[in-house]
């Protein structure tokens, strides 16, 4: 008699290839991730996994590419209804004339269905996390509670009355309310997120700062996004935006400044000084014209940098394959230098640098045991990824939205081969162009 | 007795949109699309189209965008067997070490099956026209041919002898040759095509430019496309490759300029002046650290710019979508202004405008009778390309090669619902690794 013993999992998930984005950035061909419940548990050769593992469930990808889950560090999500309302126009008629009055059409009902449009949009397209700043955001909570999507939200908060929480000092309660009725939720999390330094007081972002400080949350803020931001804050209190967040004691490791396009090199100083994160959102910039960030600098001066897609106002899909594609490019013509921002750099942004600008690097970012089963499936069987030298050019500079296959969140399959199992997108997508039409008026 | 008579057509294809991307810019919304074997005989709204016309088959897609196939204005088809070979490296040891020893492998056979992957690419993601310059162009048109793409093809030409033709002398032969063999192909068109200043001598190009004289061709050259180039011309002629053209008289309607970076303003006065066109390239620009090419400025003053990907060593694909994207926003931040190159603009210059400057545009480049059946059914029934208030805006803006579902070449239906029915995908992909391994070692 022979005696057989084997450590049973939930879930073995093997592919062509696992990048597994760990620190030696090791690659298994082929490979396999095994899970129980939410957690990996292993990762290596498929014949390994096999041998030590008896897996309740299987799925093999001959042709699969398996990454971590992507991280999107900044959008707005429910701006998916506002995707193709206004483009190419000068920002402040594009604001004035289109954004701002589409937005006060918005209520809880907007946000809730907006959010899962996009949710809808991120997974599809390989994205597993996303750091969402907006209004109604107990919405964009419960939202990704129901659909599986891994997410850190937070309310914008800001000078003025807001059409969701009230007066400025309401936002701060109805943030602290959101932190504790979802502090034990395994994939969301909460941030407090002031707007930005030209629409908070002072005071306003010292009492952030305070109660991010208490509640030991991300304080996540538009920050040096444009020329105009930064004379503005020059000319009001002397400084740039960096250095007014400095002033207020604010440039700590729990800081997320979104966008840092415009920053002298006192500022990303100040920054590394921190040990603050930065989150880049090139496509948004570019729409924008707001101007190209430094990222290459800041990773010099080893400021964590995370990839974001913006709003779909802005951008306009919520899509970081292609985001991460951009990037890397637009690094390299802007430094004339075609070695700067290489793939595998790159999709550290989208991965685990992504993970630590949001405080989540121990629990994704990468395909290591002990994580968050995030997983994505790039499917390789098509012409555009054929033939494969190398995994991480095909994924920067050559794989797109349609290729994502199987995606994980939490170890639960929340698409599979391109479907996605965790809500109904026939009427999400009918919700969300009856509201369209209500907003188009 | 009530008569009903009606004209007979081959084909009826309608949507929920069209973009006829004619003169006026003409939407119908429902639309549909008439053909009568290749060539349109009609467009405008369903029911006006089904009341003039008896269909032999019709194609609806109530949740389709119908718009002119893409052109891409210049790549070289077959370096899709380098895709991914290497990437981020400094240009000349990209060159020397990578691409010009793979490119020593080269016969015949990579060419034709490196062709075929690319145009599985090009069809799949909505390119129905391009124009390649490469080693072996006879393998190029055959693929063309076969496949059912529309293609304007030539051979690279220079002063050293080449692994194809040999001496410098055959391959103006070789030229002529092509160009008579193809010249009553209806979708295969032959250009002169000398490969760039730096490696042609004025004789050369001289003969280049008779030749394309006499066969009534076009005349493509790399050209202007980084500082080094610009650099070398001015010390070798005293002139910018521009202007080294100008004195050769080359500088005519023939000429199509493949990137076109680095103009002085007497360049782009010069082009436009003697009414040469322009194939823009942004993502092989970004990607190769050449720079970004002034095409709002070429734009005003008239001069024609089409759209191309370059090869797949310097992009990495073949996906026209992705590429209107990164042009309209890499001009944005360029020039710090959200308005520059619009999505209408954006998509002229990936359609109407890439005709002419190919010098198709009594062909392809609209949806328009009398023009040929080259369209693209882009599936809008998806997350990110809803809700729909613009359809400029998704294309450019939010689209993927994904998004394809339908495309049509010359009236005959060559992929449908994402399925390619003019060849064998799998014997090609299969075809293509097994080249890529010998291409490896």
């Amino acid at each position: 008699m022979k005696v057989t013993e084997k450590e049973t999992v939930s879930l073995i998930v093997s592919g062509a290839w696992v990048l597994t984005q760990n620190p030696d950035r090791e690659i298994f061909s082929p490979g396999a991730v095994a899970l129980k419940g939410e957690e990996i548990v292993a990762v290596g050769p498929p014949g390994d996994l096999h041998k030590r593992y008896a897996a309740g469930k299987v799925l093999d990808y001959p042709q699969g590419l398996i990454i971590p889950g992507l991280i999107n560090a900044h959008t707005h999500a429910a701006m998916s209804l506002f995707r193709g309302l206004a483009d190419d126009l000068p920002l402040e008629d594009w604001l004035n004339l289109h954004i701002f009055p589409a937005e006060r059409h918005l209520n809880g009902d907007y946000v809730y269905w907006g959010t899962k449009l996009a949710v809808a949009e991120m997974l599809l397209s390989g994205t597993t996390t996303f750091c969402d700043m907006y209004l109604w955001s107990a919405q964009v909570a419960r939202v990704a509670a129901e659909t599986g999507i891994r997410a850190l939200v937070g309310e914008v908060l800001y000078d003025f009355p807001s059409p969701n929480y009230g007066p400025p000092a309401a936002g701060l309660l109805y943030s602290e309310e959101l932190c504790r009725t979802w502090q034990d939720h395994p994939r969301v999390k909460v941030a407090i997120q002031p707007h930005a330094v030209y629409t908070c007081s002072p005071e306003l972002l010292q009492q952030c700062g305070d109660l991010a400080e208490r509640l030991d949350a991300r304080l996540i803020i538009h920050l040096s996004e444009t020329n105009q931001e930064v004379a503005d804050c020059e000319a009001k209190y002397g400084v740039t935006p960096v250095g007014h967040l400095h002033r207020l004691g604010l440039v700590t490791p729990r800081l997320l400044a979104d966008h840092a396009v415009v920053l002298t090199g006192a500022d990303m100083d100040l920054l590394a000084a921190g040990g603050a994160g930065v989150a880049h959102c090139p496509e948004s910039n570019m729409k924008l014209a707001s101007g190209i960030a430094p990222v290459v600098d800041l990773l010099a001066r080893g400021v964590p940098v995370g990839l974001g897609t913006d709003g779909c106002a802005s951008n306009n899909n919520l899509d970081l394959l292609q985001e991460m594609d951009t990037a890397a490019k637009l690094q390299k013509v802007h430094r004339l230098d075609p070695t700067a921002l290489p793939a595998t750099r790159t999709l550290d942004l989208a991965t685990r640098c992504g993970a630590r600008v949001l405080g989540l690097e121990r629990q994704v970012g990468a395909i290591l045991p002990g994580l968050k089963g995030d997983l994505v499936v790039i499917d390789l069987d098509k012409p555009h990824l054929t033939p494969m030298y190398d995994p991480y050019s095909h994924l920067v500079y050559a794989a797109n939205a349609g290729d994502v296959q199987t995606v994980l969140v939490h170890g639960q399959i929340v698409v599979q081969d391109r479907r996605l199992l965790t809500f109904d997108l026939e009427e999400t997508l009918a919700r969300a162009r009856e509201l369209a039409r209500t907003l188009h008026k």
